[in-house]
């Protein structure tokens, strides 16, 4: 922790910050500039807030040097996590493509939609049972029974799937019909509550980036999870909200690189949910892989124009196939690999 | 809804959009212009999404015409709403300032936090027992015990309170220790389940602002819980993220006046939260009243430098009290009141 | 300067950080933490660029202590600096409010306007020669001829005028009318060869704050006109671009309170601009005043339905009188006053 | 144009509305909703601003449908433009990267840098002799003596060169050294006048993305250049400003692919300035590559910690090798190439 002093800031004043510095552990240094008085706190800062200090009369300012995330840094664990999903790894040199409707709708809509993403060579599938909608009087997901027909599908098929989880009471629910991978979505980020309990299961999480979250917000909603004793997280960027509005979302490209630099954790990309738009999809999808990304998570949709969700972004079945060879291209490009 | 196809949308294309409408009971009218052919549809257009109609081969954009929210709407409801929260009005010609600590933390503090808001002549007290934090290793709350804490101060000094609710297993807790007003923080604020949860108590909600919610967001997320049943809404403005870095958040003060004028809820403003500096807590509370709130939500706590929560942004009673008194006169100045 | 040292950073890596520090006068502080070597770095730091340091191997970041602004920082005048024109005084405890068109189109339109302006009690007027457009095919002002009818009505009716310098080439055109102040505008908030000239004049300026600038950047452009010689400065809040699209700008209410307290320089602010609609100008007004603004420039058109820019935000000349009737009831209530 | 009357619009104030859209050779057709009235307005509308519209009484609101630019468009000119610049291509199957240092420092420096573009197998140099730096007390680069050492380097190595030019009183002496390529950066995109002058050269312009522009007013900003005669343009995306503080700025990879379905021109990226730290450079250019983009901009310096400006994020010449043979593969990968 380092602390300017305001320039008129008295020895009482500074003799008080360092008392309390002690108080925490922390070794203080004081050192006398031309225009300010700067003191150095050393030892474990993660014991006091650099806003409390700032209460402290004559503090001009109280910088944090140590992050507040630990357990999801790189700096606690160098190499890269890699999640195994029923033979499935995410975050190795292989990238994983998972292919899936935005909304699970009819059997014959999840059946014809597993066949795409199998014979696109996608070996993980999405699709929604209950779904965050900005209006209450849009669809909100087939719930529980959606839950059972993906279930069918992921064993007819063999293709584990990954849907999200709204609703901490639901999280029994989940692990009763074994979901393979629990998604927290952007609106649920900082819902703690969630993810202390998702953090108390096994099961491996994707966690959305908030549609405004700093990258430092994001990897400490993962801390969370992994605090409560769950490190299989999968880190999914899916843009951010800003001033454009020529597309849905701004996809951060170089989210992409610094939580990878950050945390060992695997990072996916959603292109569907960022530029919100069928035809944006293919190119942020190869842009994304060109970045580093560890895998992308894709709506598709047998019959977009039917679609009850998001129709506007899935792509047809042969899009995806045609998406995955792309991706295959490019990842070769990079010195990595598809399935 | 307005459709503009394609300049080179062909007459199939035109012919199979009206089929879609006239599907929808929307009556549609093709005009004819010098580069683009519109289609405007008239009828309800709730029952169709903008966004699945541009998918449909050869249109440019769809662009939705009536506002999605509807109870919560002034054009619904005329006249502002008035919450009565045990005989204390919001909503009214008089400005109601909730003032309190971040957190709950001890009978002590409470006890003298209480004494300071009922001599600065507040009538409605705030305090945290669940608290929604960045960091897993921060203070999270007394939890259940802070409720009780809260309930006994509230009977002691006669003073209704708020309280966050992020857990929506806990809303049955709330309703036994029988909390006046229901605080849904910004995390939580597109937390579906949670305000349908709520919405069908009776109890008054106050609804923050998400961190980066539009206004027509934040209002479909108030119109979740009117849906519901419980129109007992207040909006609460407390700063967006924006990219200046100088304070916590950016206070929309313009937010207040487009609230009021597209609803005819209360529209309160937490300037702590939003500047998330002592120092500016008073003159944005100002602000705020001179731009039309009708409420504020303060921060306060006996002993700042103490506090477990939030501590850079809490006054002092007295502070409290000054910044009372100052809004009174500008209440007065703009023809309004305070108790 | 603060130094902190990658987690592994070598002593041989210490050793050039503290030699490079020396070789700019600085004195280094070398601090042993726990996790982390913090170097410390006292002396003038404005000779050393942080992000130079950054470049040295072992180094994770370098943060600045003191702030770059110099001149027109608090610390270097503690006094509010108050600006005379033609007997005008900006930034004392009066409140200054300009009024007048956005853009000079006509005679007739002027003086009705100046007349406005006169009967609403207001001592300044604005109305823009060169309009800064978006498309090049909107109206651009009716430039030197404009500049000339400007001058002819405030000689006419006693009224220091203010008015947009775009094109560094028209600044002696500018001196020659001999305009009262000069405008500098968003889009050349960092028109540095600009900021540059006008600071070699000692004509007021007014600078407008960049659409997305920070208050620091902001401060560091008008930094630019005092080092050229000129602190005749008046700082102007518009708004700033946010993703929320239900207004123009959003008006940095708190900026405000840091441009003061950062900077003894006067500061102002533009409601028309920050709204963008008629009905928002008041309230954004009023809120302005009461978080203490030094004065308004508010647009006013005789005729808003025939106004050539801007027709959207322009108050009548009767609502301009009103808004300084009810600006100066806000003013008294803050202890401040009108003309 | 589609105008939507409020809830309440009498028929007098639709009238009112009707005449004046027919006053502008606007053919207008009154659409009886359910809730609103909507008028559909077709012809020309560039002749009428929405926001004008919006003035009279009655209305709601008033959305254009045409585009405001036009020359810059792709329906304008399907083509995708290709700029020769002596005898090196922007725009088409080949990517270009341009390589070089931030600053013109010394011919030493200059030398060296030289030799490292041609040696990376680039064909075009960049350079600044005009620094736009944010405080007035950093290295505002060589000036015209810079402009001598560029072109000397030029006409000895055979590269053409790109420096931007930020003062319009300038370009004369631009023009007299023959640059090649007129950069027009960041904080001088809407400064219209500069736009206006290198309009009516015939120099190719590289169009820099301002801070925060959104792509439509990007769009305008280039059709300024065209109107006045130059439709040699480069659109270049560099990142814009968000909330994010973990890099300097974020690269909107998005906006590539809707500036090149937009419009005809080339587009470019920046990854050097995205970033602002040199280990991002690789990823973001080859994400860049992969989305699409014509070419590169990107810093390199033989000593980077020498550098006078941005030396954080500069290449060293054999990481600009390593770069550009990447970006072939990535290239390649999607069916283009590089020199």
């Amino acid at each position: 922790m380092i602390i300017v002093m305001n320039k008129d800031a008295t020895q009482a004043q500074i003799d008080v910050v360092v008392t309390e510095l002690t108080a925490h552990n922390l070794q203080a240094t004081v050192m006398q500039g031309t225009e300010r008085i700067v003191i150095g706190a050393v030892g474990d800062e993660r014991s006091l807030d650099a806003k409390h200090l700032e209460t402290l009369a004559g503090i001009e300012k109280a910088v944090r040097i140590v992050k507040q995330y630990k357990m999801v840094s790189r700096e606690f664990h160098q190499a890269n996590k890699i999640i195994n999903v029923r033979g499935v790894e995410i975050g190795s040199k292989q990238i994983q493509i998972i292919g899936g409707p935005c909304a699970v709708e009819t059997p014959e809509q999840m059946d014809i939609a597993a066949k795409g993403v199998v014979s696109a060579g996608c070996r993980l599938m999405r699709g929604g049972a209950f779904k965050p909608r900005s209006s209450p009087y849009s669809f909100q997901g087939l719930g529980v029974q959606g839950l059972a027909l993906l279930k069918e599908i992921s064993n007819k098929y063999q293709l584990p799937i990954i849907t999200e989880l709204m609703d901490v009471r639901m999280l029994d629910t989940f692990l009763k019909y074994d979901v393979d991978i629990i998604q927290i979505g952007t609106r649920n980020m900082q819902n703690f509550d969630l993810l202390k309990e998702v953090g108390m299961t096994k099961k491996p999480v994707v966690l959305k980036r908030g549609m405004s979250a700093t990258i430092s917000e994001w990897l400490m909603a993962a801390e969370y999870i992994a605090a409560a004793g769950n490190d299989n997280i999968i880190l999914c960027e899916r843009g951010v909200r800003t001033f454009e509005t020529a597309y849905r979302n701004m996809l951060d490209i170089s989210a992409i690189l610094v939580a990878k630099r950050e945390s060992h954790l695997p990072v996916i990309v959603d292109p569907s949910h960022s530029g919100g738009k069928t035809w944006m999809v293919r190119d942020l999808a190869l842009a994304s892989i060109a970045a580093g990304a560890d895998g992308l998570l894709v709506d598709m949709h047998p019959n977009p124009r039917e679609a009850l969700c998001d129709a506007d972004q899935a792509l047809l079945p042969e899009e995806l196939a045609s998406l995955v060879t792309a991706s295959k291209t490019v990842a070769e490009a990079i010195g990595r690999s598809l399935p």
